[in-house]
């Protein structure tokens, strides 16, 4: 296919553009691709709206944005594609789109990255202890030998376990392979030609539990998967591992857990808990084994940009007649959040 | 050349082996390689020393190891290779052994590495702010707004500066290779190929302060160096940047930085300090913009195994008539710690 100028439109929620795009990808789509108005449609209907539809070529979407059904699509006869800048299109990518053919495409994966990247940052810490130790540090203002408090820091032999070759799963996998970790999985969906083209060994969660210095949680939140790292499985963590959870507070026995943290058997770093926001009471915000974030490891702040630029970057792949790389098929919306 | 068999023996000061080597190092060598005698020569100069001597191919060195010199040297003389499970080779290999045209190799690149690692997991928390949102979560205990905080924050679009294209610098650009921050290094004695080689812009080091997100020291530490982070160049550094000192102390004007620190304009992570343990009143440990660390970056606990293992790894190649991967040549000891 020869490279051709498409027309670009944008249909969000207020507020959400600027948020998500920088400056300079308004300002300048790559060649092949104009943009017909920086200003995002927030519905299919006004007179604007219309002018814009009969033009577009490429609609990028992103949070909020109105439901492209029937309607809509007869209104932009030229439209062949809907990329969205941000996760599910669930909510605004109606059946009609699928019947007619329009290729769908979803950021969903730039929002696995930063989770992946707090991960990996949070498993290097842990096996160093490097929290620990500087905790005493601070608090007897005084020498601190770390070996002398944790013989067995470092990241060289040891294993981490990551429950989920999800998305995230596999980014955080990715980003592992520089280091000289062990890491294997436990994901009842991941064939053995799988694991293996994953670079890791695929086991038992059990045995992932008990044979772990690090265990990290990427699971799907769904029906099955709730109070998954039971307290059966809680008790099997061995004695100075830990436990860090990005995924959901739902998907682990959150008393379980703060028992053998209080106990001092464990550590943990968690991102999510049940409640989303803890009691002012729960022993979790006092405890000294335990980090405890906000939900901050998904997309923040500069990291919302990579939502766009996602979005973008399928454009240009559709101007140079190359294949989508994050497409969405209708199939796919029953299995995924 | 053929592979053959070597004999491989060991010297080192008392205690040395067992941190470093690990159980099966010892038990099975690679094919090609005999090692005459686990316990390690503390001195050459004993009956069974001379004996292991007389049959040494390679030697496996470690710290406090004695010196290697020309009496050693005459009755060694099958001995060809000193390969150091260690750092600096200055304090043990003598000047006879660059005369006689021994090889020499240094797992200096081995320390190298865990020093790189942490850098790594800092610039990403720095980037994303994840331990000042979890220290006001942990202070609070109610629900916190990370962004709202830190509208800037995340991994993405970001510029950190490295001072120091050194051994530990270049690990530390290799590892945020996978990551969409811009890397920038400021080095004297980078040329534009080797910057280009190593896919960064150098640039000098005034416009690296003030333009960095994160900076991160990776000089070495020579009198030259001294103070090399001055003042003036503190006072450039970006408002709500973060400064990282994996390095030493004495390369940075400590009370300049704390002046910052304390007007709430910087963030710092600090492995190192002048002196080596502050003084118990030191503002740098009540400082909550400040993460110290007492020297952990550098090879502790399982770490340590990485030095033997890259001294087998060496020897191993020996054995299989492949070059040294970490040679050391005797001038190169004049600009080296």
């Amino acid at each position: 296919m020869n490279p051709q100028t498409l027309n670009v439109a944008l249909a969000m929620g207020p507020g959400v553009a600027s948020r998500i795009f920088s400056a300079r990808h308004l300002e300048s789509l790559p060649p092949g691709l104009r943009l017909l108005d920086s200003e995002p449609m927030e519905e299919f209907a006004s007179p604007r709206s219309l002018g814009l539809l009969a033009e577009t070529d490429i609609l990028i979407t992103g949070w909020n944005c109105a439901t492209v059904n029937t309607a809509v699509l007869d209104s932009a006869p030229r439209l062949r594609h809907i990329l969205h800048a941000g996760g599910t299109v669930k909510n605004h990518v109606d059946s009609a789109c699928w019947t007619r053919g329009i290729q769908v495409s979803t950021a969903a994966d730039a929002n696995a990255i930063p989770v992946a990247e707090y991960t990996l940052a949070m498993i290097l810490l842990a096996n160093k202890r490097v929290l620990q130790v500087a905790r005493t540090l601070h608090r007897t203002q005084a020498a601190v030998e770390p070996d002398g408090l944790f013989p067995d820091m470092g990241n060289y032999g040891k294993r981490v376990g990551i429950i989920g070759a999800s998305k995230i799963g596999r980014h955080v996998i990715r980003l592992l392979k520089p280091f000289e970790l062990e890491v294997v999985v436990a994901d009842p969906f991941l064939t053995e030609a799988d694991a293996q083209a994953l670079g890791v060994a695929s086991i038992e969660l059990e045995e992932l539990m008990e044979t772990s210095d690090v265990v990290s949680l990427h699971a799907p939140s769904l029906p099955s998967t709730l109070n998954l790292v039971n307290a059966g499985l809680i008790a099997r963590l061995r004695n100075g591992s830990t436990f860090i959870n990005t995924a959901r507070g739902e998907l682990v026995d959150q008393d379980a857990l703060l028992a053998r943290l209080e106990r001092g058997e464990l550590f943990a770093v968690l991102d999510v808990t049940t409640p989303w926001v803890l009691p002012a009471d729960s022993g979790y915000y006092t405890n000294p084994n335990v980090l405890l974030t906000p939900h901050l490891a998904g997309s923040l702040g500069t990291e919302l940009k990579r939502l766009a630029a996602t979005a973008v970057a399928e454009a240009q792949r559709v101007s140079q007649g190359e294949p989508l790389r994050f497409p969405v098929q209708a199939a796919d919306l029953a299995f995924t959040a």
